[in-house]
């Protein structure tokens, strides 16, 4: 059984990494949502909201789970009997960084990353972007799920 | 059961190749080689000598098997119940262009693609290079699989 | 007046071409579709079917009009009395090159060029896949015109 | 009529600004250079000092206007009736976030964004660095107009 | 003789700045070691610190010399006689930012820079990578030199 | 004394071709221009035709000096004594072939790369770009040195 973490500080969650996760979920026998405690840059929502509406988003596949975790990514991919790490991939940009990283953690630990490209309508979508947009009042029809749309509005209300 | 697809050219197959069906064979139930019988370049082996050279190399991988097709991949892909095609990304380059055929290849038939980095000691592999180093009596150690430096060395005598 | 040449092979044309060139006609007065006569590889489509394809998916714009030409781009757009050349951008790899064309035009002549980005969904569109699909007889509902797909038919039956 | 917006912060405008904004006002009827007021970063100059330099530096260009704005730049677009933003592009990496934030505008919007590419003589210019050489007090010849020039030594005295 | 600087912030210095210095002082006739003393983020290193590991590290290398400046890197080159400028190369990104200095610095002064790329075997190595790495406890093999990584113990102890 | 090789196929020299053996003349104590006499397309201009020109060019630098090789390139370097291989670069898109080269090359014999980026003015400069200006007549003043510009008009009247 292969076990895959899906890592990311989803603050909040976007279509476009629900996209990843239900591509995830079709790829690998299970699916670990690995939600950044403690992300550097201080989170609009906390890490327990963060899980309510990423448990809320995965509620129909039944082979996703959602979890925190704080310290190195590998060593908690390590404890959850993970031997792959799924990012997905939007740009040119994104792909530097996360080879980079995909090679540290080969070096750290042996546990391997697979990248996801994102479908093209989702391409533009980042969880700042949608912030953004959202601080200004603006539609988030097809950039966030239902439920992160409510959340939005209410911190930003 | 989950069965991936790494087609390529493999004309003929380096260290990097060798590299991402290494990576496959760990993360999937069953790795299915799929060879281009008929690239757009005239081939320096035939596919049979490809294929066999193959099944050299992937004889302790018992999850792996190799074959040749023609057509669209994603026909091939999905004929043998493959859900997902695997790409090894080298290079900035490389992924750009493969992203562009994953997203096709969805299009075209829902079947999904996920890529694997290659090692970093790999990422200046490629067949072309490979062929050419051989065409010119260097020494390919460190760059082909045993197998292929024979057949390369007989080739350019 | 602002007149634009929006130059290509289209060979066919994809809806992606469709894309740009209904984004220049509402930013332009006038926009003149310059279809390469003889590009360096052999095409599909003869210049004259190409321009007919063109005229046919450009009917309802009044301000748009198809024309060939053979020789240096910028030449073309000086004897028109263009001002701006339109250019697509898909991808950066799409941008590196058009970069380097748009200076070198700009050396050459004056004559500016301006980069519209194609909608996300049509971002892996190109000619040459286009051709790929139909030679294999896949569907191309979502990748060319109506009158495009029945051209690549008849062309491939 | 055509209008356009060219949006930036501005903070100061260099030669690669003055580069875009006179291709801008030959390319588009009507030109209105929006300020960001409130940059996420705290500007070296206030938003009426940056007003003040652009409309000194534009004062030749009959179709250009200068104007600050809050909020999302779409809005702003849309209350002055420009139909499109133009933005300049020096490089592969300003490509990738501005073709998402392009496509993320169309999105929320409908309003187009075209790009125009800077001369290769400022391709390497930018705010930060000019204020980093300012800082130091290096020759600003040949980096910012006059006027910028003059407000960058009194600043760093 | 070629007196050659490469500059950096080495907060710590890994081994793929090492990979860097090795190459450029077999290259170059003189390499001096430029150590920014305040960079734009708080260093965990003092410059004192940095300098003392980096003259550890290049103890048998005698042509190479440590020390730290401060202000513009052009200015620090011309003093000591510096015609060129080595700067390591790992990716992509890298390498349009670094060109945009480059270009930036031969403006300033007609001082040229170099690119030297890295081992592929360091391409995932940075200092702030290698300091998560090190605050998290895991091995630092393979990813700095000995003198650091006892550095870095002590550090985060 | 470093002993330095920069090579090309130089079908034909450029300003931008010009620009880095200038630079390289004055980091390197000698420059070898090592013309590729056989390159995999057919040159417009003979092995002969294109070291004459390169000789012309590099009439005023006593450490340039120019020669042709076949087979591979590291080869040619290790014959001659020198240590390290000089390439321009343009682009990203160059960097990325560049970096893989520059790998192979250092794998198979130990010659190390060092890459000089262009000067901006000649960021859009090719062989090719300007064998197409010259087939169409267009001027090539700022693209080739005089000497060049005389050889292709005489081989396309």
């Amino acid at each position: 059984m292969t076990v895959a973490v899906v890592p990311g500080s989803f603050d909040p969650p976007t279509l476009g990494h629900v996209d990843v996760i239900s591509r995830a979920v079709e790829v690998f026998d299970r699916v670990l949502i690995a939600v950044v405690a403690n992300p550097s840059k201080t989170p609009l929502f906390s890490s327990a909201e963060r899980i309510e509406m990423l448990t809320d988003i995965c509620a129909d596949w039944p082979n996703a789970e959602v979890d925190a975790f704080d310290g190195l990514l590998v060593e908690f991919a390590r404890d959850r009997g993970a031997v792959v790490i799924v990012k997905g991939l939007r740009a040119v940009a994104d792909f530097e960084y996360e080879l980079q990283m995909a090679q540290m953690n080969q070096h750290l630990s042996g546990v391997q990353t697979v990248f996801l490209p994102t479908s093209p309508e989702h391409a533009y979508l980042s969880s700042s972007l949608v912030k953004e947009v959202a601080r200004f009042g603006s539609s988030l029809e097809g950039l966030v799920p239902p439920v992160v749309a409510t959340a939005l509005k209410e911190r930003f209300q």
